[in-house]
């Protein structure tokens, strides 16, 4: 008996049988909300092209309009009316900032065809510390862009209908249940749904900025008729460099999202480095003019930055005159960007979480396909933050401008500072040579030292930003992720540290089979003898000659009964029986078990045998002590020890 | 090998080994909550005197007046002040009823020295569904105690402290929880916990009687000092039958608790039938003084019933002349014996619900005696749901009131009519013979003439008593119990009919052992080749030569990488590998398994072994899909085969 263990049976052919499994899922409430399961094979067909991945990909960067400038105003106004005006040249230094990221980031786009989000640039040229942290950082961004987008959204709804603002957490949380079901349906899908909106929008305020200035040049654009109260503190502040910079900082919130393109490369249509490259370089020019108009025509209009009205319903409707259709349709078309800019964050958010899990520095789980062929858990773990961020800072996006933007301009840095380095390992190569690495191939470029200068200076500007917006935010709420993203960090270490001591573990490098077992122990706990527990003792009579049935006696008649029963159905097998004078089912029995572990003998096996109970309706579980269930448990922890379950079923 | 599955097998002895374990429970927060463990040998040390009976088994009645004569003028009310006068006579009724209760309940203790709760009379002499509809009366009205008395008690301090009053709820809860601490601790240290307060109580209530009674015989009582306002209706009430009827119903529920010590008997000393129909006399004698005298006080001194003041308030400042230290000293002693009066149904619900268990009407675990050898599953049972009750009626007394004393005297009816069926029956054997019934033992008695008259008396009194209960209070919530209690005794037996199920599918009475299984086959799930699975394969190896390997396949390069490995490693076992294209892992394989199920030949037997991971820490259960988790529970329901772990813990 002992030799079967590890030899080949000599009754089984060792051939590989390879069967198909003809399993398709069937309909049922999921495929009714998220659309009916794609097979792995139907993947390759999910991409999308330059108009659709410009929806996608930059509702982001574009929707953050409606909040940058005025956050920038928000600032200003702590001192006074009189320094709304510094927030033209601050537009301009953004707009600088701007082309310098997309400068870089077209490079980056070019050099990792495959998808190079800062965590891939980071991972494969500066190590895995500064990997994890961008990771961890634009992970923690992307969370709050979907908060701040939708809380944003919600407040211009407010602006327009003011009944609905008591209401605007659950609106909020609500709107990113929706797109997460959108996202759940899968990416092609819900790029369609969503480059509608993003178009309409972007004509609806192109339209709006081009009659504002037009009515400038004419001379007839007037101010802002009954604007909200200045919400000013208690004295008004001096303009204060330290003002100016804080204000600066609030302000490159618009830039947050610039980077969504060269994470979602993968998702474009071959060749997909120019469709994404020329994506980014579009969404750059329509972002930039819009920042420099807005904030110019804000200005002119005089409005006043308040948490009651947003800057772009004070300036529509003093372009349009009113409250009519135009500023209706304007406010609904920028809502719906808002609301529809946290998908852009659902896009990028599982990609990247997916590849940290990939990396084994996240759950593996997270790099699983959902029936849609999406990252389902990724989406739906983002959603869940989000929501709880939302009702955290009660959708509030003055409260939750401080958090957001420092992780954005942490990975730029990164992402940035990677790119320099690979321009220079680029440069060292002989022309012809490559290098293979995991995110994309290094080759020689003439042009290494101009490219490794733009990236580089780009990484040196973003490390400005970050440094400025961590000093004047601190105490807003930017402590909260300074302190989180090392903590994060930290938690995809350890990650990291299990799954790899686990495939050290489980590894068969240096394996030998142990020897066949000398001995195989069975025990056979039983409550009583009927013929589940009968059923049971066959099965472990037929795993060894070594049987012993063992019975916990609360009760001393019990005991006698099922002595008497044993001595005629236990088949000669002996019976244990202890006695347990404080009433415990499972403690005397695992105490007993533990001693027999602690003798056993080299070679020996050691078998549980768990007769289980299975009654036919779930209900009548209620009625029976689940020692079996808990036994079970406890035994798992134990080592070098295997668990027979022998249901029996009731009908 | 298969001769090995049915006979003895030659190497072991079929000795019955018999060891003891000294397993004693380590002291935890439990000990330190509700004291030191308890051996089984310690049980008979536990049994109460008459002075800690009368203490345990009768604060529930003796409590009683300080909420049964209130309800009455509450309904007398009604009619206006005049109508309150009624309450005198309507107390001789209920004494009366009192008395005819105390007699025929002297015979049932003397009847069954064993216990003879309503449950067991009827059992033994009506039948099943009479007793089980008592035992569903009895129980229901135990939660009502428990919520009632906490919820007087609470009244009565609310009347003294009116701070209190809108923390009553949480107050009363906060005091269940502190009678089910006293109580799992045990009967004995409980019934000492409570011989003080008891006594206390008795001696400041007839004290606070008997001044009131010779100040009422000097002339020099006088009326109740700015007696709350009359909370009548819009309408003042005729004073009809029905209403004076309503008000005896609300009075009966001073008779409440009369019926504990015949539940209770086995808790006494020897001679216990003697020890507790003494207890039960004394007991009725103070009832019945008390209930007259305050009826009596109250109607002299103009009290007026309130939900802001209870007619104890009331009347004891009016005998002590204002709110001085008597008046503080009743008031928290009525209050002290009220809270504990509750302990009265906390010594009989778990009682009764064991025996119910142990006939198989209620889940069996309730039969099982924790470790301070009570029935700690039955108090932490009472305690939830009389908390739940509290919480629903906000700890009301009237709101509660309706509900109860209608199944208590519905267990009345249902004891007397089975002690006259009892008398009929001893009247009918021969001096000398004897009926052994599973409670007690029937004898021929020459009175069983007179002693079947007067139980058949006081059946017809609680039988009228629970019609006009019934009738009147219908629409107050009487309703409610009438729908549940026919409820309680369909779950009742739908218990006893799947434990009955079980018991004969179980039984090994036509029991013949199923032939040796001719060819036993076993399926081996495997995600990857690691240490972990080769050792789960070896296992399978060890139990049959006929072992499948099945890998469900979500992504064609790991499955390759499985094939390879299980070429080099699988010891050529087959390997099935299942295709998923759908990406689902537990699917594939059940359908796979379902399958050979469906094509088992006669006699083949079919095992699972499921490698299953454990790993060191529980959070890293976060990082590994559950599926020999979710695989185990899919199989646990498929009838025929059996399960096997092979534990792999990483250290």
């Amino acid at each position: 008996m002992s030799a079967k263990l590890i030899h080949t049976n000599p009754g089984v052919s060792p051939d590989l049988v390879i069967s198909e499994a003809d399993y398709k899922p069937e309909p049922s409430w999921r495929t009714w909300l998220i659309g009916k399961p794609l097979s792995t094979a139907d993947a390759p067909h999910q991409a999308i092209g330059k108009i659709v991945g410009l929806a996608v990909f930059s509702s982001d960067a574009l929707s953050s309009v409606a909040y940058g400038p005025q956050e920038m105003l928000m600032v200003l106004a702590a001192a006074g009316m009189g320094a709304l005006g510094i927030s033209v040249p601050l537009s301009f230094a953004i707009v600088g900032l701007l082309l310098v990221l997309t400068i870089s980031y077209e490079q980056t786009i070019h050099a990792y065809p495959g998808g190079g989000g800062a965590y891939i640039v980071a991972r494969d040229n500066l190590g895995e510390l500064p990997a994890q942290t961008a990771g961890a950082a634009l992970l923690t961004d992307y969370i709050l862009t979907v908060a701040v987008s939708i809380s944003s959204g919600v407040a211009q709804l407010g602006s327009a209908y003011p009944s609905l603002v008591p209401y605007r957490v659950w609106i909020a949380v609500g709107l990113v249940f929706l797109i997460m079901l959108i996202n759940l349906r899968g990416v092609k899908e819900s790029g369609t749904a969503f480059a509608f909106p993003t178009y309409f929008f972007l004509v609806m305020i192109l339209l709006t900025v081009g009659v504002g200035l037009f009515r400038y040049v004419l001379g007839s654009l007037g101010t802002v008729v009954a604007p909200p109260p200045l919400e000013t503190l208690h004295t008004t502040q001096a303009v204060t460099l330290f003002l100016i910079l804080r204000a600066f900082a609030s302000g490159t919130t618009a830039l947050t999202g610039v980077e969504a393109i060269s994470n979602g490369i993968t998702a474009f249509r071959e060749p997909r480095s120019r469709n994404a490259g020329t994506t980014l370089v579009w969404m750059a020019i329509i972002l930039g003019f819009l920042l420099l108009s807005i904030t110019f025509l804000a200005d002119q209009v005089g409005v006043v930055p308040s948490e009651h009205e947003t800057v772009i319903s004070q300036l529509t409707r003093t372009v349009f005159g009113g409250r009519g259709i135009f500023y209706l349709v304007v406010i609904s078309a920028t809502t719906i960007i808002l609301i529809m800019a946290a998908n852009t964050a659902f896009a990028d958010f599982p990609r990247l979480s997916a590849l940290h899990a990939g990396d084994g520095f996240l759950p593996r789980q997270l790099t699983f396909r959902g029936s849609r062929l999406v990252f389902s858990r990724g989406i739906v773990t983002l959603a869940a933050f989000a929501s709880l961020l939302i009702i955290l800072f009660q959708a509030s996006v003055t409260a939750l401008i401080p958090l957001y933007a420092i992780g954005v301009f942490l990975s730029f840095t990164l992402s940035q500072s990677g790119m320099a380095r690979r321009w220079w390992k680029s440069g060292h190569l002989k022309p012809g040579e490559e290098v293979r690495e995991p995110g994309s191939i290094v080759r020689y470029d003439k042009k290494w030292q101009v490219k490794m200068l733009i990236n580089g200076f780009g990484a040196f500007c973003t490390a400005v930003v970050m440094l400025v917006f961590a000093i004047t935010k601190f105490r807003d709420g930017a402590w909260i992720v300074l302190i989180s993203t090392p903590i994060l960090v930290m938690i995809f270490f350890a990650i990291h540290h299990h799954y790899k001591d686990l495939a050290k573990q489980l590894s068969l490098d240096e394996y030998a089979p142990s020897l066949p077992p000398s001995r195989h122990r069975v025990i056979l706990p039983i409550a009583s003898v009927h013929r589940g527990s009968l059923s049971a003792l066959h099965f472990a009579q037929s795993l060894s000659d070594d049987v012993t049935a063992v019975h916990v006696s609360l009760d001393a008649d019990d005991a006698k009964k099922v002595r008497d029963k044993w001595f005629m159905w236990g088949n000669g097998v002996r019976l244990v029986v202890l006695d347990s004078p404080y009433r415990l089912m499972l403690e005397p029995l695992l105490m007993y078990i533990e001693r027999i572990i602690a003798h056993r003998q080299p070679g020996e096996m050691i078998t549980i045998v768990v007769p289980q109970f299975m009654p036919k309706k779930p209900w009548h579980n209620l009625l029976h002590t689940q020692t079996a269930f808990l036994l079970r448990m406890a035994l798992l922890f134990k080592p070098g020890i295997v668990i027979v379950e022998v249901p029996y079923q009731v009908q």
